[in-house]
Formats: C-alpha cells, structure tokens, sequence
C-alpha cells in the first residue's frame, strides 16, 4: 500500500485530560504485560511500570542516521584501543591518579587478564549522544564499554508507542496519529540477543571439535548482576529472546556468588558446579562502578572470571578503554590519528566531538584548570566513573575542585556542555502519574563487536536508545528517578 | 531430530528448597513480564504475579483427547438450543422459579433480542470437566456460555512451564525434564481472536458492499468489562492479539459508560460517540451474575447492546441456554435427542454426563429431593448462577433446602458430585509464597461458534484451560484465592 504523506504536528494535540484518562492507564496496563517493569523495592513478587514518556520524542532522521553511522567505526576504533600497548601506558598513569578503582581495575588486568587462554574479545558497546541545538548533529557525551542497559526495555517502548498509535489513543478521533515508518522501533532487544549468541558460537567453533557436538552441547551465557537490581526485567527480556531466538540458556550469578557456584574445569572453563554446564560468555551487568566492589571477594570474583576461558563481554582491557580520560585524549588529533588511518572516518568520528580538557600540566591541561574556575557554566566535571552520579555541573565545578588537592585533577576530565534544544509538549508517566516539565532526550546507539587480535569476527550496530530527563535534572536515571525511557518520532 | 522417548516421572524430584530458591524467582519474573498477571487492588499502576502451578500437572492425554472431540458437538447443541423454541418454554417456567436473575435476562431477551436486525449468533463457550478417578473419562462439570475467562493466562501459563523446562529449571543438572510434545500449550490465546476476527469480517459481510471496503473500515469489537476488574490482563492479552494477529482495534466500555459513550447509528449500528468508530462484535467479560446489574441502568445497558445490530457474543439467547438448568435437562434422554440426531455423538456427549436431578415434583424431581435430604455427601447443589461461590455442597444442603420455600428447590439443581484424584507432587504459588496441598484439576476447552439459524458459519475448538484448586476448598476461584492457572502434561 502507498501511503500518502501527511503533515502533521510534532506532537499529538490530545489535551492533559485525555492522557490522563486515556492514555495512561492503557500504557500502564502495556507496560505490565510486555516487561516494561521495574522490580519493586518493596516486594520482588510486584513488578512496576518502568518510567516512560507518553509520546515518542521527535528526532531528525538525518541526526539518527549519522549516529547510527559512527557505530561501527567507534566499535573498531574501540578494539583497536582495547588490543593497544597505548592503553596501557594511558591506563597506568591514569591509575596513579585515581587508585581507588582505575588503579584496581588496571591491577586486576595486569596480574589476570594476561592468564586467560581466551583470545577472543567482546565488546557491547552504547554510545550516546545529545543533539546541538544550533547544528541539529549529534554530539557525543560518552562512549560506554561495559553494563550497557536498556537494550531490552529501548525496543519495548518502541513498541509501546506503536501500539498506543496504530489503537488510535493519540488522537480524540481514534485515528493513527503518525504514520507509519515515523515510529521507531530500537532492534536492540533482538541485536544484542544476536551478538551474544554470536560470541557463544565462536567460543564453541575454538573449542570443540565438530558441528555436530556444537549443536548438541548446552554451553550457556553468564549474565554477572547485582545482587537487588531494580532494571532487572530489561535483562530478563534479553535472557527470554536468548533462549527464545537462539535456544541459549542462561544463568545469572552476582559477584558474591560467582566463586561458590562456579569452578574451573580444563583450561580454566567457566563450569557451574551444580549442572555441570560450561559458561561460554560472560555478559557484566555489574563491575562498572566502585560500589559493584564493596568487599575485597568481588574483586577476586571478577580476577576469577578474567582469567576463565570465557569470552567476556567485556574483559578488563575492553572496559578500560572506555574511561572518560580515553574519551578526553580521542579529541585529540594526534591521538585518534594512531587508530584510525581513513581520513573521511576520523573526521565524520571527529565532527561528533565537543571539546573536551584534561586537567593535568599540559597546554590543554593549564587551559582546562583555567576555564574550569573562570568559566565553568560551560562545562561538566567527570570522573573516572560510570553509573550516574558522580558529574559536577557548572557553577558546582571551582568549589569542588578546590576542596581536593591539586595532583589530583589529572583523574577528571573538563567536558563542553552540549546545547540540546528541550521538549516542551511531551509528558513523563511514572508510577501513573504525570509530569510536564520540559525534557532533554539523549540517543544511545548499541554497538557489538567480537574480536580476536586484528580479527574482526563480528562488528554490528546493535539497535538504538532513547532516554529524556527532565531539564531541572542534570542527570537522566531512569532507575534513580530522574529520566525515562523514550523512543523515536523520526522527522524528515 | 527423533528423541528416544525417555521414561521419568509424574513430577520433577526436585526438593522445596529449590523450588523455593530456583523456581519461584524465575517463574514470578517470567510472570510479571509476560501478562501472567493479576491487577492490583491497592494500586492499579502495579501488577501481581497471577497464581500459577510450579509444574504442569499430568492429564492422560486420552482424556484431553475425547473433551477436545466432544467441543465442536457441544457448540452446535448449545447453538441449536439457542434457536430454539423450547429453550424458551424451559428459561420461562426457570424464570419463575427465579425471578431476581434468570427472570430479568428472560423478560429483557423477551422485551429486546428480536429487535435487533441482527440475525448473526456468536457463543464463546468453555466446556468444563473433571477427570473421574475410576475410568479416567472426562465428565462435565459445567457448561459456561458467557463471559468464559483465562483464555489469555491459559496459553500463557503454558508458554511458562515450557520456559521452566527448556530453561532447566525442574531437574537439578539443569536439563529438561520434559521431552518435546509432552507439555501443552493452550492455543486459547490466539483461538479466541481469531473467532472474534471472524465474527467482525462476518459483521462487515454482511453490513458493506466490497471487500475493499471492508478492508479499509475501521470497525472494532467492544470488550463490555466489569468496572474494577482484577483478572483484567487476561483481556488485555486478547486485546493485544487482536491488534497484532489481525489488525482490529477494540474498544472497553463497563455496563455504566455503555450508554454514555455509544449511540445509535443506522439500524441501531452501535456507534462509539467520540471517535464515530463502529463496534461490530460485542464481547461480553461481565453481565453474567446478577451483582453485575447493581443498578437498573445496567439492565438498560445490556438491552441497548442487545438491541444494537453488532454480533452479540454472547445475545441473551446464547448466554440463557447455558444455566444449570438446562444443563440437567441435557442429561435427559429424550431432551438432547431433540438436538442431536447422530447416535454415535449423542452417546459420546451423554458419556461426559454425570447423573444431574431436578428438584421439582417430577419423578426424577422427586428422587432429587430425597437424595439431597438424605444422601447430600455425594452431591453438589446449584442455583442459576455464574462465577463462583454460588454452590451449596455436601452436608450443607439439606439445611440450606430447608431455609427456603419448597417452591423455590425447582430454580436449584442436584448434581452428583464427580471423583477426581487429587495431586499431592504440585505446588501452587501466589504472591511468591509456596502452597503443598493436594489439588484438584479441572480442564476447560473453549469453543466458539458463530450461526445464522441453522446456517453455522464457523464452529471451532478454541483452545484448553487447566485450573487447579486446593483440595480443601470447594470452589476454584483464581481471583477469589483459592484456585490457579496451571497446564497440561500430556501422559500417554
Ligand atoms: N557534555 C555534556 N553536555 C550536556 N550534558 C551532559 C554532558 N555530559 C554529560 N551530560 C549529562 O550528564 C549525564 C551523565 O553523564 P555521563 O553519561 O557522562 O555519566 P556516566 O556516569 O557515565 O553515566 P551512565 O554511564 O550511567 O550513562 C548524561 O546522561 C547527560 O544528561
Ligand atoms: N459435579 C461436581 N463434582 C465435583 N466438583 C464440582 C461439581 N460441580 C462443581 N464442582 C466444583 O465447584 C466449582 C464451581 O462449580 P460451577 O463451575 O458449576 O459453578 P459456577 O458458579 O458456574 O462457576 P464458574 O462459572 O465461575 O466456573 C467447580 O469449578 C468445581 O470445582
Ligand atoms: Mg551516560
Ligand atoms: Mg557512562
Ligand atoms: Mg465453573
Ligand atoms: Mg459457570
């Protein structure tokens, strides 16, 4: 069939009273039949909607292609720097300057990850981006290398709006309000499935000698978790399309459990003592941030994991790449030149930077002090951390700086704000209740890539994100409380 | 692939602590992402895991077999009764004897049903049975002809076993337990839509010119609900069904918006006043007990539905010839021989019939009073009612006879109490919390027919139900907390 194209505004013109009458309630209900659930603090046995907007968040097309676009060649560029002497040398003095985690991290690699007999590696990568408000292109805020979340529920929303759009709820007349191919629907949910079962098979082909026992054997993923994950039915959905897409079983361990319930077998397998079955790829939902470490045995579980046979996405060299300080050093010319050689790819990589200043005694590191303190409303402070939280914004940044010692500052990076424009017509739902304020959305893009050395077995983009928070919040946790999940209204 | 068909037993042997450790997380998660779900009463922005079965509970698959053969004969002999003249001689004398309920359905089908132009009927059915311990045969409890629930839960819970299985989850090593084919998965979930498909295109045939037309016409089935409903997402599944399966938005309005909310269009087509949409099947999930017509606006509700020209699933017609009455009636030779011509199926359906007593001044009426006096251990009694919690059983009923007026034992019929062995290996969990009584199964199979007199446009077995209840409580009630959605493994 041809579909006429038809104008209409960027948003539906249902009044507040129709979208708390009828769109919530129906989108509630949604949610709780289709895994768009939080675990509830409360009782485990309750599930509560997850966070989301009503209507999907206009996004140029043209700005969402271009981002898809970057993934492949950030996922490259992101082994490359993973397989790098480079890192290393970076990661050293990055771990003098912060030993409280980097320097725990960078230890584990050195005296672990190097034992593995594992030559594959994985990473399932998000990079996220706002879009400039004057330039309408996407602006990179982080590139994140480990625990990447929301692949599961991203597709779901997508799905959500579809629905409440084809039922005709965004329109008093009960018509379809977008038409179709306007709507997104993020493919993560399916991609990331596809990539893990992808690294499965390639542990099983270095592993076992035909075809035939691949088919027959029962290796599993690890999914590695906190041990009260609220977010947890966005991994459940991917555990459901493992099993359901590929016939792959999974099990989940936290960091406490992983050493009583898995053992070595020949090679350092990853074997479950209780079934007996080897865990072929180790997928982290944890061990991004210092609190993941609380006791001296998480970081011995994650040594015993790194030197299992398993692939892991990710192992310590792939998450290691992805600090905020790596981030800060790709804008530099010189640096992102050593990884990328095609010149038409470095630049369009390169077009999607802010400016971003060490704070160490180079040039650009005596600048960065200087704006940090003279200007800082331009700008956003960072550590080495990754989960939400741990930023200063603006005016925040000169007092908080000089309330810690100098030789210190080399562990934060000075990041330029990015001017996203704010969504004024679209509304929060959480726990059933409304929001108004304004929003920001930022677009993740999911990125998967297996590697072996300069062997690139797989290197896909892994479907999309759409996150908004509310302005008056400078961080967006969905989970916190702060931003939901959203998806895409692609305009042209 | 072939598998060596592998003996085991009825039931996994794995231990309460692991069920309680590894099943019951898996299998609430699983519940409150896939709609196995129950709304909250305190807050309807949150959902409860419905009580299900750990494990599916063994039905010899003979049994399932012959109640599976019997549908399609039951819908045509519900059909024919609906047609017929001495339904309505029968439901008029009932009416008398029960004025408060079946005398209102009968004066409103008297006042109403033949004003519609409608000549379309549409019986959504669910024969109900207990497997008798001592032949192993089906034999019917009841036959519900309105408002039959867990259509959506039913495959659901299906699917769930399934996952438990695949996944490991009811053997220790972590195998399955289960060999393909031996679990049932309810095709409920996308019989039923397909029957309400079925009925709106027949709706369409009937009511436009072209098939290009039909296809381009936004007619939509109406969900008619109860006002809070709890078991609400078993609607929703077939709602969502609809959508996906078949493109066909529904509506949902309760006995109070009813008239608010719809109009008369053209010979009296049921118009939705908002959105001008046409509800061409009328999909009744209340109106089936009295406490569904608090108020007399309600009765006026269902008799503006019933006069409307959509295809009433059910009309009053269809939803009397399904009272206790008429079901003890059957069991009479000469009386379903009116209906059924072929000996061969007459046979077969009276083999699923237990011994059913009048309680009027008959001879059969006389022996029912003197066994309910004296012998009520090895009966149930039952008033014209739907929903639960209606029946008298065992030693209570001589007391609750005498408590009323003799001439009021004739709306009540005396029902044989049929012997099924309970299952003592199950678990039932609701709210995550473990119960080990012994329960009893009983096995529903939907069937749905649509007919114009004689003329049977569709006639269909749509799918099984198994609900297990505790053995210590009479009645089943999901909703009401004594009962639960389970599934069939199938047992050669
Ligand atoms: N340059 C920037 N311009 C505007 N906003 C920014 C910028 N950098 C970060 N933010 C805001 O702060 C949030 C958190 O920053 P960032 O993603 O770098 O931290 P994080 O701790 O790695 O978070 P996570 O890994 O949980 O996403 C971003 O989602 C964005 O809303
Ligand atoms: N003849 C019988 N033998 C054994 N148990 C019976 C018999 N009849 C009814 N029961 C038990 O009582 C329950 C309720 O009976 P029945 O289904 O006839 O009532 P109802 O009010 O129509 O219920 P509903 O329509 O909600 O299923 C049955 O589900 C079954 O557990
Ligand atoms: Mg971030
Ligand atoms: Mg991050
Ligand atoms: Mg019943
Ligand atoms: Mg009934």
């Amino acid at each position: 069939m041809d579909f006429e194209k038809k104008e209409h505004p960027e948003f539906p013109t249902v009044n507040k009273a129709h979208v708390e009458q009828v769109i919530v309630p129906e989108l509630s209900q949604w949610c709780l039949t289709n895994g768009v659930a939080l675990a509830s603090s409360e009782n485990v046995y309750t599930a509560v909607a997850a966070p989301t907007t009503v209507f999907p968040t206009p996004v140029p097309r043209a700005a969402y292609q271009s981002a898809k676009q970057l993934q492949k060649p950030f996922n490259k560029l992101y082994a490359q720097i993973a397989n790098s002497k480079w890192l290393l040398k970076e990661t050293k003095s990055l771990a003098k300057a912060d030993p409280e985690f980097t320097g725990r991290l960078f230890k584990l690699y050195e005296d672990r990850t190097a034992k593995s007999k594992q030559t594959l590696k994985y990473g399932i990568f998000r990079s996220d981006y706002l879009i400039d408000h004057k330039t309408a292109s996407v602006k990179q805020v982080e590139f994140n290398t480990v625990s990447v979340s929301f692949g599961g529920l991203s597709s779901k929303v997508g799905e959500l709006h579809s629905y409440l759009n084809v039922m005709g709820k965004y329109d008093v007349a009960g018509k379809s309000f977008y038409e179709p191919g306007e709507l997104h629907v993020s493919e993560s949910i399916v991609f990331l499935v596809k990539a893990l079962a992808a690294a499965l098979t390639l542990y099983k082909v270095d592993t076992e000698d035909t075809a035939a026992k691949r088919e027959q054997d029962d290796k599993v993923v690890l999914f590695v978790v906190e041990p009260k994950e609220l977010n947890l039915y966005d991994q459940k959905l991917l555990e459901y399309n493992l099993l359901k897409l590929y016939g792959i079983n999974s099990l989940r361990a936290t960091l406490d459990e992983v050493k009583t319930e898995f053992t070595y077998g020949r090679d350092n397998r990853l074997v479950h003592k209780k079934t007996g079955k080897e865990a072929g790829v180790v997928y982290y939902r944890t061990g991004y941030d210092v609190r993941d470490y609380a006791k001296e045995d998480h970081w011995d579980a994650r040594g015993f994991l790194e030197e299992s046979f398993a692939v892991k996405a990710p192992d310590l060299s792939v998450q290691l790449a992805g600090t905020k300080k790596i981030q800060q050093l790709l804008t530099e010319d010189k640096v992102i030149s050593k990884f990328v050689d095609d010149a038409k790819t470095k630049k369009e990589l390169m077009d999607s930077f802010v400016k971003i200043y060490p704070l160490d005694n180079s040039e650009q590191g005596k600048l960065g002090k200087k704006l940090a303190l003279e200007k800082p409303e331009n700008y956003v402070l960072k550590p080495q951390r990754e989960g939400g939280g741990h930023n200063v914004y603006k005016k925040d940044i000169p007092a908080f700086l000089k309330g810690i010692k100098e030789d210190e500052w080399d562990a934060y990076i000075l990041m330029e704000l990015i001017d996203a424009k704010p969504t004024t017509k679209n509304f929060i739902v959480r726990d059933g209740k409304l929001s108004t304020e304004p929003i920001i959305s930022e677009l993740g893009i999911y990125g998967s890539i297996i590697f072996d050395g300069d062997n690139i077995h797989m290197n896909d983009y892994s479907g999309s994100l759409l996150r908004s928070k509310l302005v008056s919040s400078n961080e967006g946790g969905v989970v916190a409380g702060f931003g939901c999940i959203d998806s895409m209204y692609l305009m042209d």
